[in-house]
This record gives structure tokens, C-alpha cells and sequence, in this order.
């Protein structure tokens, strides 16, 4: 998986780079491929893997995959603001607003969202009929019925009096980082207007597990393998998977997420490899 | 003119709100709610007058429109962050961070964004094909070059030694303000695939018209009238038309700018008398 991974991060990272160089120069043309630089691609992935497996060539699903990349990239930013998380670091570098300022950063999100639709329109992509597929279900993970709802509820959750338990934060992490992962796992079905449920299924259990993990290295981390600060959200006495479940609780949790997440892929058979290795990935990295 | 604006005002707040009413509730949706009530609705009107001209349905033209409101007010409550222009009074009311948070601004204004693009993608505007000349149009008037870039400028500007010149102002605001209305007046040959270059040549012409006058109202505006701030341009030190062109050459440019608007819709005939009227009002009204 990690040659295919290498691979996919060369070629999104190219098409992220000609998209943004097309823009008029200045600050937040720099501030936009600043925010889109690095990271580990694996929602990416997920697009090209779900296009191959579909029979989608990766010509037209690079945009797509570069979209959702960009769209991860502007969250990102926009998460990070003073009035939001306040994050000085991301992928071992000073966030946005740190490394610009913050109005360049909340443009620069801004203009990365737009950005996220514009690549999903493009001709390479497929027909219009498919295009349209995209977008829609697009809108639908990365709006105020997907991820900014969840990121709404994450930020509720700060100022509440009672913690959320388990079935809140499932909830809200499934709107949070889930939704664009499901949008990325079923991409290639959508482009190819085939059934999209066995991916779906995928995809919720990954996304779960991934984040899982991520409260996981939020107390495990090593901060300058992780490139973010950690221990945040224990400080800040938020609601996570290991708050809830301990630290072997939410070990064991993540794991029958990866197996959930290899078995909905069965339909697939083999051809699913990658994506079967990306399960178990999400839950061992250290980054 | 009147009667069609309110009409069209009636229209759009009903589908505006039929839009958000349909979003999971909560304080993001509120939010959202509070964003999109109210203003003066000229970019709906052009959609309705376009869409018109060119034999499109209401029914068709009426998604379009409120997304053209839903990513304008948008950029007014990201505009009026305290990192950006730090507003507190919008429409008359408390801008939307002051109401709410500065976090929930943030996310309104990303999630009214999703909703624009949502709504342009939506069966009743049209084919598949024509939405995706909107949503292609759409993108290229609000992002990176256009709407945010302008918004860029602006703030780069505020922080830049020398004060613009009149040719910078004028692509500042052809982009800031202008993209955002010439998507609106193009968007009904957009839909029906026809010739927008006249519609085009109006818009630009009208954009540069409605920001003369509004410089010209934060000198000369009545706060209870206007709902927002007056004369915080001035005290910025900001370059503005009334700086660079005095209050009296600022006013005879805007009737300029009307009149080339106006010979713009001459292969409408009298077809297009609702957009002369507009051209007229946009320097007429107080507000």
C-alpha cells in the first residue's frame, strides 16, 4: 500500500499545485498552496482507490481527489483560528493565521472551499450527469448538514455543562471527519453511477476508526512525529473515544472498526487490498 | 421596479429559508437564518430580470438567486469578523459574530457557502449541462480570482504604504463586488445558454456604479438609514472613489458608469426596463 500511497501523494500534490498556480499571484494564492502542502493524502487515496476498483480512470479522478484534499485543507485552516481550536502548529509547521495572518487565513479557507467545487466541475471529471453526482453528495458531507455541523457540535460540546457520551461523540465525529471520508471512499462509485452502500459501510467504520486513533495519539503522540500539539483535548477535559473507553477500551474499539471496515469490503474481493491495508493503517500510524 | 423587487425579495427569502429550515437545527442553522434575513436583494433581482430575458422559468432562476444571496451573505459575515473589516453593525442589526461567536460566524459563513453551490446544483434550475455552467461561472466569480481575491486586495491594501490609485480601486472592486453581480446578470443566458456578453458589459458597468455610490454613502449616508457604519472608510485613511475623485467627480463617474450601463442593454429593448431602473436606483437610493 505504501508505493500506491506514495504514488497518489506525487499526483494529487501536482494537481493541488497546477490548480493553485492558475490563481493571480499574491498572498493568498501563497497562503492557499501554503495550507495545501503535506499531510498524509488519505482521503486522496481513498478517491483513487474507490475510482480503480470502479474502473474510473485516474485522470478523471484526480481532481476529484485534489477536491476533497483542498476541502480537508480549508477545514483544516479554519479549525485552527484563534476563534476556533487555536492551533499554532499543523503537520509540524506554524499554522495558517501564525504564518500569515488571520484574515489571509479565513480568506484562504474561504477561496480552498471554492477552490474544492471548482475542481469537481472540470471536464476531465466525467460527464455532467456524474459531475453533478459529485457535487451534490459533496455538499452534503462538507456542509451544515456534514462537516461544518459536526465541527458546530464540536465547539457546542466545549461550553457544555455535560459531557458528550459515546453515542454524541460517534454522532459528532461521524458528521466531523466522517462525512468527507464517506464522500472520498464512495467518489468512483458516484463517477461511475454504481452502487456506493459497500464503500459507505467502509468508509463509516474507517472513518471511525481514524479517529479513534486520533484521540489515541492525542495521548500517546510524540509531538514531533504527530507535528501537532498533544494532549489538547485531554487538557481542555474534552469528550474523546479514550475519555470515554479508556486507553485499552478505545485500542479495542478501534480494531472491531477495522474489521467492520474489512469486511464490508468482501463484494470487492481481492481488487480491495488497499484499502483493506489502509483499515489497519489508520490504527497503527503514529502520525 | 418596486413592485418586482419586492416580489423577487418575497421569493428569494422564501427559498432562502426553505433552504436553511431543511438543515439540521441548532445554533450553525440559527446562525445561518440570521445571516440571510434581509438586505436590499439586488443580486436576486438580477438573477429573476436575467433569467427573464432569456425565457427562463421563475422556478428555475429562484435556487440561483438564493445562492447568489446565501454566498453574499457569506462574505458579509467573514467581512465583518474582527480579523477582517471587525464590523458590529450589519442591516441594522448586530453583525452576525457579535450576535452569535466569532466561531459560529466562521462556520455560517463556510456553511452558507456549501449552500450556495448546494443550491445551484439543484434538478429544477435546469440540465445537467446548465448547472454546470453555473456552478463553473459561480466558482470563478467568488473564489480565488474573484469575490475572496478582491477581498484580499482590500486587506493588503489597508496595510500597503501608498493608497491605491483610481485604476486599482476600480480592479479591487471589479472583483470584491463586481464578479459577484456580473455572475448574477449573466446567470439567466448562463442558464438557457445564450450570448451574456451585453449582460456582462451592463453588470460591469452597474458593479462600478453601486460601489461609487456606496463611497459615496459612508461620507454622506444616514447610520439609521444605511444599518451599517458611515464614514469608516474615511477614518481608515482607505482609498475610496470620494478620495480619489471628490464627492461631486465621484458622483458624475457613477452617472457615467449608469448611463453605460443603460446603452449595455440596448439589444433588449424595452425588455430590459426593470435592469435601467435598477442602474438609476443603485445611485439613487440612501441605503
Amino acid at each position: 500500500m505504501q508505493a500506491r500511497l506514495d504514488e497518489v501523494k506525487a499526483q494529487v500534490q501536482s494537481a493541488l499545485d497546477a490548480a493553485i498556480a492558475d490563481l493571480p499571484q499574491g498572498e493568498l494564492r501563497d497562503a492557499m498552496a501554503y495550507a495545501t502542502v503535506g499531510g498524509k493524502r488519505l482521503r486522496a487515496f481513498l478517491v483513487m482507490e474507490s475510482a480503480r476498483l470502479h474502473g474510473v480512470q485516474a485522470e478523471a479522478a484526480l481532481p476529484v481527489a485534489a477536491a476533497v484534499e483542498a476541502l480537508h485543507a480549508y477545514s483544516l485552516v479554519h479549525d485552527d483560528l484563534p476563534a476556533m481550536d487555536d492551533d499554532d502548529l499543523r503537520r509540524g509547521m506554524p499554522t495558517c493565521h501564525v504564518q500569515w495572518s488571520e484574515a489571509t487565513a479565513i480568506l484562504a479557507g474561504d477561496a480552498l472551499q471554492t477552490l474544492a467545487f471548482d475542481l469537481l466541475a472540470r471536464d476531465q471529471v466525467g460527464d455532467a450527469a456524474a459531475r453533478l453526482r459529485l457535487i451534490r453528495a459533496f455538499s452534503d458531507a462538507v456542509g451544515a448538514r456534514g462537516m461544518v455541523w459536526g465541527q458546530a457540535l464540536d465547539i457546542a460540546a466545549e461550553t457544555a455543562v455535560d459531557a458528550l457520551d459515546l453515542k454524541a461523540v460517534k454522532r459528532l465525529q461521524g458528521a466531523k471527519t466522517g462525512a468527507l471520508i464517506r464522500f472520498a471512499a464512495m467518489s468512483g462509485a458516484l463517477i461511475a453511477d454504481a452502487d456506493s452502500a459497500a464503500l459507505d459501510d467502509y468508509a463509516t467504520a474507517l472513518g471511525l476508526a481514524f479517529q479513534i486513533a486520533d484521540d489515541i495519539l492525542d495521548v500517546t503522540g510524540d509531538e514531533d512525529v504527530t507535528g501537532k500539539r498533544v494532549g489538547k483535548d485531554a487538557d481542555a477535559g474534552k469528550a474523546t473515544f479514550v475519555s470515554l473507553l479508556g486507553l485499552e477500551g478505545a485500542q479495542d474499539e478501534a480494531r472491531r472498526y477495522v474489521t467492520r471496515a474489512e469486511d464490508a469490503l468482501s463484494p470487492y474481493g481481492d481488487a480491495a487490498g488497499n484499502l483493506r491495508d489502509l483499515a489497519r493503517f489508520v490504527i497503527e500510524r503514529d502520525t
